[in-house]
């Protein structure tokens, strides 16, 4: 029996925008390892005699540790031949695909990867704000909010300095942080928004100020997993300059009184 | 006849990372507009009847101005229906989709935008190259070496003094000054790789250091369109480990005599 791994990358949520190579790997598996944030009706590829587990986190427990994947990885594929490891977005943008990858490896199991669309450019273009555009921003710097600590992490506070667009990955439990950090470097006007459950069908985004996030975004009850986009891109979005609007009328009406 | 717009993501080269959306798009769209880094096997999912367009650039030359692929986009759907606008990674990523999207959108065309897998994350990972990596690199900075003008990026600049993995894309035509900006930050043992063609059978890639690259990326005569990844993360790579010990054995060789 030929021992393999093919490690997924299943989009940002809907289950359409998985690639042709993806589903593929779905089909042929006997056993898929799939995370929280994969689509269930990906499920559905698969034949239905292969062993479907679940290998995620759910409400801040997780059913297995990295190692323990790894070890299952391993185990499935030495008893079981073709193992899919379907995680949501992309592989190896901070998706420990890559420890995946070299632990397979090192156990002479054959690995192919297929790369996902990821959430972090995918999400806000959905909301029609694009990560870099010509004249506005140049780059794009791709973080999450914490490093492994817990702490706020580093390259987030250089980002901060920029000009790229940030788009930040599981943040939201910051955003206090990630608004004072502005707040401190007198960026208090930077605009932001905040993108849950992107692609999906019950999707949300507020938009905003690093002055007024907190409080549209408590409004709104955004919840992880969520995007946050920070940069002068989000302004292109409707519902900002909509907002803006609003707020110019709000400021014009009280100068009137 | 209703008029549309799909803006696909055809991915970062091999016709199987394209999404199933995509796919849908381009089988029910009665024009495509696609672009010089499409492959042509993604044509074959266009109904026989459809036009298929190249409006790209090819050999240096644009076959159409950007404003002139606005106006295309307005003549076909008004006069066809359902265009599809097939573009190489991602449209929103350095891609011009957004422009589309607002022209289309501003002469009453719905648009369905279709992300896709981008290149600056995919094409390295194919390589093994993990763009974050827990405890290496915390973010990811994607850039282009140039900006409108042809000045070399301010925004590469500043990324060269961060910790974050710096991809670049279209840059290289720019690489002896990338190359001199960190020889300059005295960062000339900075590990750095180049990837040609990612993801098709005709791939090619160098790893090495600042210090060595531009040797090397002539010996394996690099050419545009490439990839450049520049970070710790490169260290990763296998060939880099080989050529490594390849340079440590001549070192011992040469201290030896």
């Amino acid at each position: 029996m030929k021992r393999k791994l093919s490690l997924i990358g299943a989009g940002p949520g809907d289950p359409e925008l998985i690639t042709l190579k993806g589903i593929k790997a779905l089909q042929s598996a006997q056993v898929i390892l799939y995370d929280a944030l994969v689509h269930p009706d990906l499920l559905n590829y698969a034949a239905a005699e292969s062993l479907k587990i679940f290998v995620g986190k759910r409400k801040g427990f997780k059913a297995y540790t990295q190692e323990e994947i790894h070890e299952l990885i391993v185990h499935y594929a030495t008893h079981y031949g073709h193992v899919a490891r379907l995680k949501g977005g992309d592989p190896f943008l901070f998706g420990r695909g890559y420890e995946e990858w070299l632990y397979a490896q090192q156990h002479g199991i054959e690995v192919e990867i297929i790369p996902g669309v990821s959430s972090a450019i995918a999400v806000p273009e959905l909301q029609h704000i694009p990560v870099t555009l010509r004249g506005i921003s140049e780059s794009c710097w791709i973080t999450t909010a914490t490093i492994a600590d817990g702490q706020l992490s580093n390259d987030l506070q250089l980002a901060a300095h920029s000009s790229a667009t940030i788009v930040v990955l599981m943040g939201v439990h910051k955003l206090p942080e990630i608004v004072a950090l502005y707040r401190h470097l007198k960026k208090a006007d930077m605009p932001i928004a905040i993108i849950q459950n992107g692609s999906l069908p019950e999707e949300k985004i507020v938009v905003g100020y690093m002055d007024n996030i907190l409080e549209k975004a408590a409004a709104a009850h955004i919840q992880s997993p969520a995007i946050i986009v920070i940069g002068e891109v989000v302004r292109t979005h409707l519902q900002f300059e909509r907002d803006a609007c609003i707020d110019e009328a709000i400021v014009s009406a009280a100068h009137a009184h």
